[in-house]
């Protein structure tokens, strides 16, 4: 076989981290595929920008359809992001029978079950390993390595930004809004961070990872969604002193065929294999009903560790190519969806109160959980913090989420519960 | 496509584990392959042994031909051990054009290139993630999720006795004799441990990792090898004071296109994604030029776990199978074989010795280190231990092996060094 001839969408990071390993690593690949890989066109906003590589300019092209439409190219890589139009330029390549590979968690999490039966209609691969977890070759490892077990839960740490600003402000002590801004410095949070901060970004990848461990199409509205801008350094020094970590964790299970998928700051046992993983680093927890407890860790962004999820997706596109069996590796969602019910979904739960320091108030309290059949794990009843009141720190045994939020919505109306100041889900065992 | 037909060659541990996974996850495997799977013939030593899994009879043998040379038998699964013997069954297997799916590190690590070569030319299928890492899909994410990538390091607690044996001794400050006892009581230790606790296990896995990592067949005599047996509750002491953890780690390491393995027992900082790895957990660490650090982590060993693996495994073959590709997907090594002489094997080490406590001693011994042009990270100068002695611990600045060793020869030689209590390869950095 001649060179495969790859068309790109986007040049901006990842798709330049996409030229430079093509380019570096082209030995590696001729070795593996048994013919060279060339780069045809890049489809790219400005044809005059600088670029970090090299690249001649006839091969830039500002127009989509000498990418999509093009009769040389076999495989369109997609690093432009965005959704709308995005979708239609690979609805348009498979249509053309050209393969896809894309980093876009975004347009997988909302479009992916589109396109995935298209690209099975025309006989196209289409992977997306890099849509979740950067570098870490998490889908593969869920379809091919654990392809033989029933995974019944994954919890992901999906989010690097997230997961640095908790990070330095457990480390440092400091408040969310500094971090914020220093993350920001750093280049690992954006100048608007809203999709990383409130979560919405690990949904997406929890819908990708859900909908694939489950095989179950799941949707990005099934996902419960709690961010971390709430998240005070008090509550971070009680998580410790109870011997949790707080992560922000995306949290996908199955019971009874019954699924339910959030991302919500989390409590953590410190001796939890998530607990370790610090910064901008990402990791997947997999429990698989025969296998147990697994753990793939890696960078979740950066030019080149996406780059190397793309181009090895790229080896596998070219090496079914070369065997001539494109288009049979997607497996079509063996399930229909049952989510779980509010009083189906169990967890414990770290609750802190501000109540009114008088006679009565902590039965008050406590009849209230009674009556939902909540006990305690672990109360602290701590120094009054403001004049006349005082701060409760409890960590509930397990109880359904309807009892916990009708427990919230409880407490609220109770005169001596001056205010809720938190309250995150607890997944494993702090200190005895 | 009818059903397709299973012959297993031993049913121990892990045997009983796959004939298990096939059957309760019989829906999910049809679901990925298009066709019912089948166990035709298993071949065992002892017909009448009372069985963990429901096994019709007539479907047992003790004749390997009943397996090998079955006509209707498409795939063999090697579960029986043993290298010799086990080598003549799945050459004739391989030649009698039936896939192969192994757990047998012993026989991938001296005869994998032999049998790979054999299934070439038989387009036969042979894979064998089970062999390294039980329940782990590290060989499928080293040849296909960081397929475009170029790996050059990988750190592996690979062996989940001597891990339970480590951790329990760190945690519990107990000694070497009594832990390995509760880990045999335990079942995590043979009754002759000699193969884990000497390291020679984990070689074997080494053998495998690099020879796929580095695309280059590395045999089991290039491993260096120190086992676990001599270090002491001391040596775990001072790797604790200085912010280090002390693992059994298998490295593999290419610079310059060569390339050096080795098992020994190591001290890794504190936050080495590693070091967190406790009890019968293994997990591998790869470093690649473009993605950077990744970890993949799970249990090491087990019924279950590795036959997941080996199911896994069997699933990849048996869709080659529906599509008609087999044999396609094993790539002989890309690179000759160059592995680093002592002067290129740059590390960075613990020393503990027992000095004659008198006047001169320490100018004497820091000038052999001197001569070799290695300084010292670390020095600790402790409280006489017996009359007349005093302990003392250094870690070097990175040193190749060849100075390291000439040190140690000429320390032996000093009359006032009284004893070499030990010596670790030290990896990242401790407290500062």
């Amino acid at each position: 076989m001649e060179a495969i001839s790859i068309g790109l969408l986007g040049l901006g990071t990842v798709g330049t981290g996409v030229v430079k390993i093509i380019e570096d690593h082209q030995d590696k690949l001729m070795h593996q595929i048994g013919c060279p890989i060339k780069i045809n066109k890049v489809l790219v906003k400005d044809l005059t920008k600088e670029r970090a590589v090299k690249i001649a300019p006839e091969m830039l092209t500002t127009n989509a359809k000498d990418v999509i439409d093009n009769p040389e190219i076999d495989v369109i890589i997609e690093v432009m992001g965005g959704v709308d139009e995005t979708r239609n330029y690979l609805l348009q390549a498979l249509k053309n029978k050209k393969h896809v590979v894309t980093a876009n968690k975004d347009l997988m999490a909302l479009y992916g079950s589109e396109l995935l039966s298209v690209a099975i209609e025309n006989s196209c691969d289409l992977f997306y390993e890099a849509s979740v977890a950067g570098g870490i070759p998490i889908l593969r490892s869920l379809v091919d390595g654990l392809s033989s077990d029933h995974i019944t839960k994954m919890m992901g740490i999906v989010n690097g930004t997230t997961n640095f600003i908790l990070t330095k402000m457990t480390k440092q002590g400091s408040a969310y809004e500094e971090v914020l801004k220093e993350a920001q410095r750093l280049g690992y949070a954006e100048t608007d961070p809203t999709s990383d901060v409130e979560g919405l970004d690990a949904a997406r990848k929890m819908v990708i990872l859900a909908t694939l461990g489950f095989s179950m199409k799941i949707d990005l509205d099934d996902v419960r969604v709690q961010g971390i801008t709430n998240i005070s350094e008090e509550d971070l020094q009680y998580a410790k002193q109870l011997g949790y970590t707080m992560k922000l964790i995306g949290m996908a299970q199955i019971e009874d065929d019954k699924v339910e998928v959030s991302v919500q700051p989390t409590l953590l046992g410190e001796t939890h294999p998530l607990a370790a993983v610090n910064n901008e680093y990402n990791a997947v927890y997999v429990y698989g009903e025969a296998v147990g407890e697994t753990m793939f860790y890696g960078p979740g962004a950066g030019s080149l560790p996406t780059a190397t999820s793309i181009v090895s997706d790229l080896v596998v596109v070219l090496k079914n190519l070369v065997l001539g069996v494109n288009g049979k590796s997607i497996i079509s969602p063996q399930f229909e969806k049952r989510m779980k019910e509010p009083n189906e979904i169990r967890s414990k739960y770290f609750l802190r109160l501000h109540v009114i320091d008088e006679v009565g108030v902590f039965a008050n309290i406590t009849s209230i959980f009674t009556n939902h059949g909540v006990s305690f794990e672990k109360i602290l009843q701590l120094p009054v913090k403001e004049k006349g009141l005082s701060e409760l720190v409890v960590v509930t045994h397990s109880t359904s989420l309807k009892d916990y939020e009708e427990i919230l919505v409880e407490l609220e109306d109770l005169s001596s519960v001056h205010h809720i100041k938190s309250s995150y889900r607890v997944e494993g065992n702090g200190h005895s």
